[in-house]
């Protein structure tokens, strides 16, 4: 099982590739990169290269789901942005490429990674690279959250299948009238 | 010249191309449409419906540079990130299709084509209507604002030209040590 680990952004996109089924079922780094664009490049020009090089970062490691970071909220109107302009060509990216896309945000992945909702990027690159046994540190840090991402989702997706399942059931059954788990879930097609 | 406008949305996108060279030199609509995606859908399925959706109607109409508007900033974080992530994938297939890209906040289109940089969706859907000699009030609001983008872009693109122009022969000149506008304004290519 391969992960795709994403951490979006326009100057940066960090990226990593953990495989599942070392010794003991631990985690291992297959690969990781970074996608840099340059701050004189106009906007579309920039995604454009983003978009590009993901989609080759996805043909030549055939990973079977992505984990990208959300958006973290920034007080900087223009840094969120220029993210999320970034995160909307990623998240394309995988699609096209018919890969599964699993969300965690950024508290979340520290969390279930760390055990420390507000651990520091110091802190996260250190506990990453022992869970991945690196010799040194990864970084820089976009790479090593991508990492995280990815760590996060090994982590969470069963948890999260489990849920689903257990949704699942209940709505089969139809006994929890008035909750969100009642009748269907899937709306109209309006594409 | 043909004009496409562009408002960006998660659950709509309204776009319009318009031509000028009507007569005394009038713009005058081709075509326009709304893209909808349903909410029921994963986020990067309604990125991939809009792109494709997208690339189709600049296949079709053929224009030769795009009105985009810039996201508007809301106070519902989750609005904001659904229209930021859509431009980015619009931004990426005007990129794709070659189609140059000029961006123009809310505020700039409304002040450009009525007058009034805070009129309102029907004062705006009504003045489009007249300029473009057009027998009903365009709807849905986001069709109009993409045709009042295109409007926009159709009366500054030319100023916008001029200042680009008259930059260029400072630049030239060199006459503004320590200005913005001397040296070279291209930085390093680092994609």
């Amino acid at each position: 099982m391969k992960i795709l680990g994403i951490d979006p952004g326009l100057d940066r996109t960090g990226w990593a590739v953990l495989e599942k089924g070392g010794q003991g079922g631990a985690a291992r780094l297959l690969a990781s990169g970074l996608i840099h664009t340059s701050k004189s490049l106009a906007l579309e020009k920039r995604l454009d290269a983003i978009y590009d090089r993901l989609v080759s970062v996805i043909a030549a490691n055939t990973p079977c789901v992505a984990a990208i970071e959300e958006v973290f909220f920034s007080k900087r109107a223009d840094t969120q942005a220029n993210t999320t302009h970034a995160r909307g060509v990623i998240l394309l990216a995988c699609e096209k490429q018919s890969l599964p896309i699993s969300a965690y945000n950024p508290r979340e992945i520290k969390k279930t990674v760390s055990g420390n909702g507000a651990a520091d990027k110091v802190q996260m690159q250190k506990i990453v690279q022992i869970i991945l046994g690196l010799k040194e540190i990864p970084k820089p840090d976009d790479v090593a959250d991508a990492m995280a991402a990815a760590l996060c989702h090994l982590r969470l997706a069963p948890l999260r299948l489990a849920m689903k399942n257990a949704t699942k059931r209940l709505q089969i059954k139809g006994n929890c009238p008035g909750s969100r788990f009642s009748g269907s879930t899937v709306g109209r097609e309006n594409i």
